[in-house]
């Protein structure tokens, strides 16, 4: 990302760039950095799990319930930092593929309850080896405290306290 | 985020979290602190530059337009690492506003560059300003240090050779 070549041609006063992209002002700014890493990720992430495979947010709703189970959907929501409005697609994928359920709470009709299915769970364990792979291998060049200290610094930006 | 409270009601069988969130099986991967640490600064980002600022990806471009004018549409969508076909949008978004212009190329009338106005390029200054406050503000509890850490591993992540 060094070396960087640019090609102003005479004809057509426009520009190219070969060999290399210039450095961008934009590199500065820990945002911009944030978002092409998400990218990257995200992007190997999807290609690990196949076209059939779980979005990565689906994924993680996945592993919460399995986690918490009879978690109810405003806490689910509150952990996956996303509105309850937009948890409503991502549990009917999870109902559909037969990785959980919707239960009614006794007492309270209108609060539902998720719980996950065995085969949600067993699904789960698979994709948690899979995605454990997918980061490994993306991250090679990073050492192990260099992930921990990546990993301490994202989380000293979005565990805010209120 | 360390004291977790789980209360399970005896009526209701649900789990809900009062005081604070539990620790959840996500936060060992990269890519789940990438996601929220990106929605944080974005959500702040938006919030700084107003409902009628700009979104970051188009923030992004405008500044890759003044830094390299006459820059082409392929080129400035290589360095956004974006499909050309996502670029339109922005690009005819930052041209009503008045930032930029379409030219075409002598020659080879195909090529369209991409050229800044004075007003493009003013408030690109004020913007950056904006931008640059927003993380100082949103980043304050990260050490100089820690922040120039932070940029070289993320970097370490998308600048990777292919």
């Amino acid at each position: 990302m060094e070396l960087v070549t640019m090609v102003k041609s005479k004809q057509s006063k426009t520009v190219e760039f070969v060999e290399a992209e210039p450095r961008s002002a934009l590199e500065e700014f820990v945002g911009y950095n944030l978002k092409r890493a998400y990218v990257t990720v995200q992007h190997d992430f999807r290609a690990t799990l196949g076209q059939d495979g779980l979005a990565p947010r689906v994924f993680s709703a996945l592993s919460l319930v399995v986690q918490f189970p009879n978690v109810t959907q405003s806490a689910l929501a509150r952990m996956l930092g996303i509105e309850r409005s937009g948890l409503v697609a991502i549990i009917d994928e999870l109902e559909e593929r037969g990785f959980l359920l919707r239960t009614t709470v006794p007492g309270d009709r209108r609060v539902q309850a998720l719980v996950p299915t065995q085969e949600g769970q067993e699904a789960l364990k698979e994709i948690f080896e899979a995605v454990r792979e997918h980061e490994a291998r993306l991250l090679k060049n990073l050492s192990h405290d260099e992930k921990q200290t990546l990993l301490r610094l994202l989380q000293k930006i979005w565990m805010v306290e209120d």
